[in-house]
């Protein structure tokens, strides 16, 4: 099995390394990664500037190719030009992670790391992202690497429609004391968010994002609450956006003329 | 009303002054968007940095706030911490556009401009995205603009779901040309990308993203088939990305346990 694995945290951070070193036990992977960190971007794409991209070698067992973009530029660049150029095979599967922090409910929207993994579903290509709910610094990404291991051949098995794809949350804890898989729906949960004004040296003002979690949902079938209740949670998500049940609503009784 | 009005092409753009000059006949205009063109960022916030906020006038008759950042950071910035502090109301609807160029199909998903509206959507005031379908250079933004004068009341009056905004493209063409509104459904038309591979006057390589768009849609209910059509179309679209009917197959047929 031919894996590409991206992320948005960075070719350099510490869930990208262990999901790699964990999916090289069954497959091939190969890496294209953000130079820099990248959360928060969306479905961001790089129009405006060239793409650069570098080699990049961690602890001797870890290689990859950086890209001076987000991570959709990653999976588009590495999907319709770089593989092809430097004779590496397309990949069965793009895996994109592991995100430190959660990646539920209207945070998706936000996310680099669902992107990527939306960005491959896009070309065709059947992707999963998975992030760590935890934002501790120390946080350990292994058991979800490890998860990782057991289910990105089950998704390739197994399929995917065209037009979807997967986020998997992990909570932050050894494997044996997660209480299983649940399949999930996004929930509403949101981001009590305001700006900081602060004042520079100079005086003029500049504002900061900060925010605290508010978690809203309460069912069983929600993704956060499966995190909460120590379980893993799978999203399947697609990007058509259409709001069909409104849809009818509107051409019933909405104008047509103006 | 007060409507709050931004986009992604920058404030400096044509499409965003033709849009407050109309609007400006039917309620009372406030503009917050971004200082430099921001195409393509999809639902991008601002994290890492802060944002700076400068005042910007125009031809003398037009006069908003310019963000350093993303249209997402600008609704953000306005509806939870800015307009209170300026001492301006909090809006009845926010209108984002008019874009240069089509927001149909899979271009929703990388669209800065439907982006903002979403973010409007996700902190609970109705809005609406809306885009010229043309590239040229010289593309007459006013029918659009008109189009939007008699819309947006018929936004607020008649209302929208919670998480649902409405995202509109207009063919271009005077009024009266056009023939009529289609509410429509998200396309499957694609961009046909690769990466052209340069070097630079050092002789090191860059890459820059082309590409061609498919119109892949045939049904008169699509977006971009409206467009065709020389009709405007309306497509709702909601951010609960949820693919419900896969979530049955999953939770019916896949493994429970790792």
């Amino acid at each position: 099995m031919n894996i590409l694995v991206t992320n948005d945290d960075g070719i350099n951070s510490r869930g990208i390394y262990e999901l790699v070193l964990s999916l090289r036990e069954i497959g091939d992977v190969i890496v294209i990664a953000p130079l820099g960190e990248q959360s928060a971007v969306g479905h961001a794409l790089t129009v405006s500037l060239p793409l650069r991209v570098t080699e990049f070698h961690k602890n001797g067992d870890f290689f990859g190719f950086a890209v001076s973009g987000t991570p959709a530029d990653c999976v588009k660049l590495a999907l319709r030009t770089f593989l092809d150029e430097v004779g590496l095979p397309k990949p069965d599967i793009v895996v994109s992670g592991i995100n430190h922090g959660r990646n539920t409910a209207v945070n998706i929207i936000y996310s680099g790391t669902v992107s990527a993994a939306t960005e491959a579903t896009v070309l065709d290509v059947p992707a999963v992202a998975v992030s760590l709910t935890s934002y501790h610094p120390n946080a350990d990404f292994r058991p979800s690497a490890e998860f990782m291991k057991h289910f990105t051949p089950d998704v390739a098995r197994l399929g995917l429609p065209r037009g979807t794809l997967l986020n998997v949350n992990v909570p932050p804890l050894p494997l044996s004391e997660i209480r299983g898989v649940s399949y999930t729906r996004q929930g509403a949960s949101y981001w009590e968010d305001e700006f900081e004004k602060r004042m520079d040296p100079q005086e003029r003002p500049y504002y900061w994002l900060k925010g605290k979690y508010i978690l809203e949902d309460t069912d069983e079938d929600i993704d956060d609450i499966a995190i909460r209740e120590n379980r893993i949670s799978i999203t399947p998500i697609h990007y058509d956006l259409t709001n069909y049940g409104f849809l009818e609503q509107l051409r019933s009784s909405w104008p047509k003329k103006f």
